[in-house]
């Protein structure tokens, strides 16, 4: 079952590794694959809710060390399979690792979030940064191996990265911000400079993801996490473009694109060469399926401050969610990160809940 | 001529003054009467983009200096009917100065923006606060008063105010937020409590927008900024509802909702009481119009970004956005507020763009 599975995998554009998974619900479910039931994970499930976590987190002086760390990144990368039960771990990282490898450090700054000293605003600022060196990025290939080792064969363990714009937003911008105006105004008025900035961002992540897979990824997400802040032609331009580079230099193992904030160009990521869509709690199951067709699979979308409800509202939302997906292609999973104030209890009430569903 | 028109308006559910206006474009747009071309006006046009208003805001110590002085406001509401050309006034003042005259004072931090020294969370906080009153808005209602006297009839004042959705997100989160998480707990956890401050709010808004009009604001308009994140349901129960009810109390004058990243509700912004329907820049003309309908004019809905760009990328981007309006029901303007370091030549264009466009 396991070979006539990778067949059809290899047939519908990706290739499923040979590794026996004692759950690949979520491969099976990401290839279109008919699963017994919903397969579910959440972003950010390795993370700040598990007090496992934080005990680790606390253990080290930051969140980079906690990240540049192989064996405890692997360690928060598993707690989530073991104590949420969830269909998959992803791999404990950061997107800002990559322009960090490329030449331009972040610090984690509190209250303020990633912050970057230097930032690209000129045809010299192009000089101080390279195509990524995977060297410089062997932790994270470390962590995935030893997650791998931990994990041994239980669930898949999926490898991630942000989608070049999101990540040329925090190299120009430098910081987080409610506009992103400077990133907005360089792709206007140098496009010539932010397209060779994306396509140095665009190699380094096909690498970078070339390597995680290498190491044992089984699936891989890209997240773009700014794609909202574009108007529909500037995204398709500086934006979607890049993922399609990516998506199309990868066939190892099945994609997922998630655009948050992009419902515009939904009918875009049905040509996008992915197997799976992530949506966001603002675009509705039935409308985007629609638009986006049935050969892909859905991953979503409760809004992750259900979570703060009472047990009987999550289980309310949470099976009104399943329903609207209707029994088609779907991986289960809220519409952006789970909060880190959410109660540990209440998630795994969204997990349990995802699990018992019945079409 | 502007006795059939006001008839007309009337008949369309809103009455329109008699006040003869040399220039009242805006309003014949906003209630459906053809125009000889489309009206333009900016949000955040009185600001910083000018350097009359940087000279203004240099004269006193802080922003709320400048809001609660109705001499320097009326000053800089006026400025960009001076310098720019717009078709339309808005008076210069914060959404903020609702929930402050509620009795939560907030306070503009350098970097920080609005910040509030307490913010409601329980039940007990609610009797921090009580509905408007309209006395402690005076600077506004005097700055209105003074603008219209200057003003002398050339354009429409514009009044405004916060949605309460948005009003009640920084009541409760106390400053701006990338999620506003703290907010839509409250609204999870407390639907009771939630309900009862925004009916303040609403109540508070109400008053606030009648005065506004009393003194001679043209048209209102209700800004909804953090209308887009909530999902559709939530954003139904906390948000429009109480948009709805605010433009059901008010039938003296146009208004205009603006529920910035709230695509997911078009179809039922086509039943709210209101005759104007704002855009951002992520929803498309045409799409727009076929879900909200021909009853509605529509506002928008340029990239402020674009304004970076060079002149011939102005141009262009600007016809494009004008002819997507396809002629019906429009007023010009960007999709969002101008962004405060854009050259003022730059919005000139757009505006004379827009006025020498022929359908």
């Amino acid at each position: 079952m396991q070979n006539s599975k990778a067949q059809n995998a290899t047939e519908k554009g990706c290739k499923i590794d040979m590794e026996k998974l004692k759950n690949d619900l979520l491969l099976q479910a990401a290839i279109g694959e008919k699963t017994e039931r919903t397969p579910v994970w959440l972003m950010r499930q390795a993370g700040r809710i598990l007090k496992e976590y934080r005990e680790v987190r606390a253990s080290v002086s930051g969140f980079k060390e906690l990240v540049q760390n192989p064996d405890l990144a692997a360690e928060v990368t598993i707690q989530p399979v073991d104590l949420l039960a969830v269909d998959a771990a992803i791999i404990f990282s950061d997107i800002l690792e990559v322009p960090q490898a490329m030449g331009l450090p972040y610090e984690m700054i509190e209250k303020t979030g990633p912050t970057f000293r230097e930032t690209i605003k000129s045809e010299s600022d192009l000089k101080k940064i390279h195509t990524a060196n995977i060297n410089d990025l062997k932790y994270v290939i470390d962590a995935i191996s030893i997650s791998k080792k931990r994990l041994d064969s239980r669930v898949p363990l999926i490898g991630f990265a942000g989608a070049p714009w999101t990540i040329f937003c925090y190299m120009v911008e430098g910081k987080g911000s409610k506009t992103f105006s400077e990133a907005r105004k360089m792709i206007i008025r140098n496009p010539t400079l932010s397209h060779q900035l994306l396509e140095t961002i665009t190699e380094s992540t096909i690498l970078y993801l070339k390597a995680q897979i290498q190491a044992g990824a089984n699936l891989v997400q890209i997240f773009d996490s700014w794609a909202g802040i574009l108007g529909p032609d500037l995204y398709r331009e500086f934006g979607l473009r890049y993922i399609n580079e990516i998506c199309d230099a990868i066939d190892e193992v099945p994609k997922t694109v998630f655009a948050k904030g992009a419902f515009f160009v939904r009918k875009d990521l049905k040509n996008t060469n992915c197997q799976v869509v992530g949506l966001d709690w603002h675009t509705h199951a039935r409308a985007s399926r629609s638009i986006i067709g049935e050969d892909k699979t859905l991953q979503g979308n409760l809004d992750p401050a259900i979570l703060y409800g009472s047990d009987d509202f999550i289980i309310e939302k949470t099976t009104e969610m399943m329903r609207s997906f209707e029994g088609k292609r779907h991986i289960a999973n809220l519409g952006h990160g789970v909060y880190p104030d959410t109660e540990v209890e209440k998630v795994k009430l969204f997990i349990e809940t995802v699990k018992e569903y019945k079409n």
